[in-house]
């Protein structure tokens, strides 16, 4: 076939980039010094053998990251620091990821080193076998799987740019069996630039086997590698499976699975189903981790991956294809045994690589890769800017495993930063970003259906669940919450159940509204918009109010809304009562923004200090909002004689707004153990009453120590179907409530069964 | 007490008007030419003896019209229309109803008045030994019972403004006796005014007993009253029991039940409730039929009672109450038997009872009553303005038979002129309005919880059921709404299950859209932005589009949404599906506006005789809209080289319109019989794979005779959460599909078991 006219078919090159992504990342935890943890497996990660996300590799301090398959590099890379969050968070604060593909100092009896602790005998027999055949050392070399699957329409429309094949299926396993040739012939390339196990720490090797230092162990002959007898062909797709069953056959491979190719053809379950279903992607397993990265690989290292694929689709190779991957073998040997500051013996080659493939990338339109080319280039022109010199350079000063072990804190350091955030997805809600953050730890598939709308697809084996805004859920039902929308549905329905609510009516004109001014004149009251959500229209008369002061609140009520509500006025504290499936999960007090004194500083500097909480930032990207020194709050303070630079008393408190909302800074207080349990049954049962199963519900409470049953105790404000979730996860004091997990467990009953 | 100072208390003046009312009314059916009916009780409304709306009284052709209690006149007005409206279309195109309080003429023989066939033996009991008791010629006689309750606030206000009675329920009974025992003596007032049964027709009377024209024999000692022994006295509510016991303990009452007394104090479902939890209504029993009214009875005559009752309360009594009541029952029966042209012998008295009522009014401020007193005034001077004076006048020329026959026929017409419409609730959407007729007769208790907003609670028995929007219910998760809502999860889901949907990318920057240009260039497809729904911003490209034309198409759908959509355009006709829990019930196409021509009208003639359709109407108040010849169809038939005054050939159809929305004038076809079943079963699969039960989806299909598992038969376009259900029940060609019928049905499956 004439790849180099099908590629640059103007029917193809729309489609050139469409592609599957999929990466599988292994590392070995350490304790905080860098040596290997003794710990197992984090149990607050699910411990399923087949947890979608987050393994264990050969031995139990293996941690394998994975990612799901993408259509675009950025959700990848998005994915792959989310897993990292989730697996550092989940490993607890005494454990770090080790970033190198080579381990820290091994023990030196390599018993030691303990298989993975999997619920399936057979995986950890599979495990021993291993052990007994390349030794444990070997296994624990790690690094990067990179699934590369070229786009559908990409592969239909080279099919319909020939005419040599007929049959779709044939056709795109050819495509996968020439670039994985190539691959294979020309992998020394990667190997050059992206190397990176130079050397070894102590009992890696059993005798100093290997002298010197290196681009990459483990893409060498020194590292996990099959027999030399153990020879494959890729000329075929039938040839494969039929020598890959030989070597079974032969007893030099224990299973298929044992075929340690850089490139692994992948389609179906099974390697016979490839000849069957063809090649579906591939597997590119010559990946060092890139010790520079947090995530052990660079998204200009993906793209050139992604290209180099591309390219090699593109480039010749030679009629005995077998010869020509026996080649490639030799030649990336070499480059790996290269010290890794001397300049390559293929370094022509490589540049006139590399000025081939920008020029392809020309032909093709594909214009976004010049850094990455300028940066191939330096490369090849100073071996210190490759991995392998970069790392080697850096190791001259310190040793490697000191080099590794910095490398390790600073990442760790990263994931425990903002604990509230889900790195990868911080542009979505906060509370959306922490029920990922549990459904991943759970094992639960996650799928983002829209971005911008907070749509999650969760998946757990079979049962699939979507959710929007973190807790909107099958589990409501739309009338439920068109009821919740609507506040003098919410009321009249809470009403005929019993339970107190403001008194109150609703009006569509002002005139109407006028004329019912004697009914609310002289007792407190609130004017406000029927639907209006953001406090906009509100006016609030806590002793009553004159005609022309309950006129001007109409009108201004009448600018938001179409309906207006005149209501009796509740006095009390308001509690935030989060109930999920009849049960009250949290109950929350907000107090607005507020400093405490302490004699010495100004409020201005307590404002500061307050503010310095990593809790505290802009526009609900954590979990409470920095307090402001605006208009508002210099009015609040000069109405209670202060100024910025008065310095309050010793524990004197001094309020900053009106308002209790966390989005002006208020604070929020934990307070669902001292919440009596009888406010508590009002909550659930009123949320029962309007048929919902999860429900942000607001009390007024006059005093929590009378009863409830008491007249007037309580009055239901409002009823919210979409309640914030995280201003409860990290209140700024009280105890946590998980909500999330919470949610997570009521979706997915089936998870706390299998505990 | 001194009601006079209590009632002009500043706090009771709010809470003056606040009331509860109630009206039940009864009418006798008859065929058209005015003669009873001999049919049973009309099938399609619910057999139940307690139906909450129409049931049947004394005889199988009394009809008994029960609205439910409302807080405003104008709510009660309204279901008053409303259940009207479904009896007369229940009760089919041959019956209407007896407008006068009189029976038509009566079978010679007592006994072919069929008593009603009720279920339950023993209400079947009881009206047997009614018949016996008093013959079943009494028992034809119809009225109006006024229920009325004063509101809760006004009688807390006013036990407020009193110290003498300290307990809250001895205090409301006694407000509701002294209202009565006064509306018991100065009733003769209400029977003045609204008195209408001045003669009787044939063998009403076994002998002539009363000879000549009155102004009531309904109210009067010929009306249905019991024997003269029957005496009971008001003065307590504990007297007013014990009296009634002893009635019946005496034999001259079979039941409580049958003491019909003018005003029955209401509370409780047996009289002897009445002592343990006081009075809770009273319900006037004297009010005739007002034969000039559609329903019985006039809004005026609705607040002159309200008004009445709270003057009433106001007005001093004597202090022998027993002998205040049988002097009402004396002037009562004066004035009902008084010639319906004679001025009243009460003349004075009545004209200084209006003027005290007029100027009560004035100082509690209720300014609202003006035309009412005019009206009142109008009767007192000129007795013929009364509706028995009105009545006798206008059967002078005819007969009063006749006259009835006349009035029943122009109800009947009217009844029967917009029958997707229901009366009273004409400001709700059609599809709201269908459904409450089909929830009132199925006998399932219909309260709006907000008017506005379209929200409906369905109550039958203790199952309830909140509504919105007409089938926006319980049945649907919120998630499966909100799947709906969002065209790209939508299609997502749809795609990941198998269904085909039209290819296409999200973008949320121009920049992106337009590098994506090369992906749709040459091909039909279509811009649009992702969540408008009323057609703002489509671009459709039937053949591909250039560059230019596609980046204004980007820049188009952007200035409607911040997120667009660029998908295929599938070629093929649209349908729309309805689903309803897992079957479709009806497959509707819409054609854009057209017309036929026949050879001899302009087109203009043609559109102006088509939209003479009683569907056709404007805003969605009806089910078709009618067409417009505006711009755009002046453009349109140009374009065919047509003006509007051309003449179509016989048969030709011309279309006035590219789009088919039926909201431009488009025909509405049912095709459910004709769409294969293959087809309807992607329906309902697609639905069930959304997780929706109630939804409407549009499918393009190619060609219907195609099976739709070829590739490519059909398109899912989209899914709607709240599909429009009036164009199925009223289409402009095929059957009517009674959607709102099946969502009752899902609702409350209960109701096919009772069948």
């Amino acid at each position: 076939m004439d790849y180099k006219k099908m590629l640059v078919d103007e029917r193809v090159k729309p489609y050139l980039l469409k592609a599957r992504y999929g990466i599988e990342k292994e590392s070995k935890r350490v304790d905080l010094l860098g040596n290997l943890a003794k710990t197992d497996h984090p149990k607050s990660i699910s411990m399923r053998d087949d947890h979608p996300y987050i393994q264990r590799d050969f031995s139990e301090l293996q941690l394998e990251i994975i990612t799901p398959v993408t259509e675009t590099l950025e959700e990848l890379f998005d994915y792959l620091a989310a897993i990292h969050d989730v697996a550092y968070r989940s490993m607890g604060e005494n454990e770090m990821l080790w970033p190198l593909s080579m381990p820290p100092q091994l023990p030196e009896k390599e018993e030691e080193i303990v298989i993975a602790k999997l619920k399936r005998e057979e995986k950890v027999r599979y495990r021993q076998y291993l052990s007994n055949s390349y030794g444990r050392r070997k296994q624990m070399l790690c690094g990067v799987h990179f699934n590369f699957e070229f786009g559908d329409e990409l592969i239909h429309s080279l099919f319909n740019a020939q005419s040599e094949i007929k049959d779709y299926q044939h056709f795109k396993t050819e495509i996968y069996l020439k670039a994985t040739r190539n691959y294979l012939h020309y992998r020394w390339l990667v190997t050059y630039f992206y190397g990176a196990s130079p050397s070894s720490e102590k009992n890696f090797f059993k005798e100093d086997s290997l002298k010197g230092v290196v681009r990459s162990i483990r893409s060498s002959k020194y590292g996990y590698t099959n027999s030399d007898d153990v020879q494959v062909s890729y000329s075929s797709i039938q040839r494969y499976v039929s020598d890959l069953s030989l070597m079974v056959e032969k007893g030099l491979l224990s299973t298929e699975r044992e075929f340690y190719s850089p490139v692994r053809l992948r389609g179906g379950h099974h390697v016979s189903d490839l000849e069957n279903h063809g090649i579906s992607y591939i597997e590119l397993r010559n990946i060092d981790l890139n010790p520079f990265e947090a995530y052990g690989i660079s998204y200009e290292q993906a793209e050139f991956l992604h290209l180099f694929l591309i390219y090699l689709l593109w480039k010749d190779e030679e009629k005995d294809c077998d010869e020509w991957v026996k080649m490639g073998n030799i030649h990336n040997d070499i480059v790996a045994l290269e010290h890794p500051l001397e300049h390559t013996q293929f370094e022509i080659e490589a540049k006139n690589m590399i000025d081939e493939m920008e020029s392809l990338a020309a032909i093709l339109n594909l214009e976004t890769y010049k850094t990455l080319f300028s940066h191939l280039r330096e490369m090849i022109m100073d071996p210190s800017k490759t991995l392998a010199g970069r790392l080697y350079k850096e190791s001259e000063k310190n040793s490697q495993g000191q080099v590794a072990k910095l490398i390790a804190k600073e990442n760790y350091k990263k994931s425990w930063d903002k604990p509230y955030q889900l790195t990868g997805f911080t542009d979505m809600e906060l509370s959306t970003q922490i029920l990922m953050f549990d459904a991943i730890q759970q094992g639960i598939q996650v799928e983002i259906l829209d971005r911008q709308d907070q749509f999650l697809k969760l998946k757990l084996k079979d049962h699939v669940e979507y959710v929007k805004n973190g807790n909107m859920t099958s589990k409501d039902t739309y009338i439920s919450t068109l009821i919740m929308e609507n506040k003098t549905v919410t009321k009249k329905i809470l009403q005929q159940h019993g339970f107190r609510v403001p008194k109150g009516e609703e009006f569509h004109t002002i005139e109407q509204a006028l004329r019912a001014y004697d009914l609310f004149s002289t007792k407190p009251f609130v004017v406000k918009p029927k639907t209006t959500n953001y406090g906009l229209g509100i006016s609030i008369f806590k002793e009553g109010a004159n005609y022309e002061y309950y006129q001007k609140a109409i009108t201004l009520a009448f600018q938001e809304d179409s309906s207006i509500l005149v209501e009796e006025f509740l006095n009390g504290t308001e509690y935030r009562f989060f109930v999920l499936n009849d049960q009250v999960q949290a109950v929350l007090l907000r107090v607005p923004a507020n400093i405490k004194g302490d004699g010495k500083h100004t409020i201005e500097e307590l404002v500061m200090q307050k503010n310095r909480d990593i809790l505290r930032g802009k526009d609900h990207r954590t979990p409470l909002e920095t307090i402001q020194l605006g208009e508002l709050e210099n009015l609040m303070l000069k109405a209670q004689g202060y100024r910025m630079d008065s310095i309050p008393k010793n524990d004197e408190i001094i309020y900053l707004r009106e308002n209790s909302n966390i989005s002006t800074g208020g604070d929020s207080i934990d307070v669902t153990d001292q919440i009596p349990d009888d406010y508590k049954k009002v909550a659930v049962d009123a949320v029962a009453a309007l048929g919902v199963k999860i429900c942000g519900i607001d009390l007024i409470i006059e005093n929590t120590e009378i009863p409830a049953a008491n007249k007037n105790a309580y009055g239901i404000i409002e009823a919210n179907f979409n309640p914030s979730m995280y201003m409860h996860i990290y209140p700024y004091k009280g105890k946590s409530r998980r909500l999330t997990m919470h949610i997570i467990h009521y979706l997915f009953p089936e998870l706390l069964q299998s505990y």
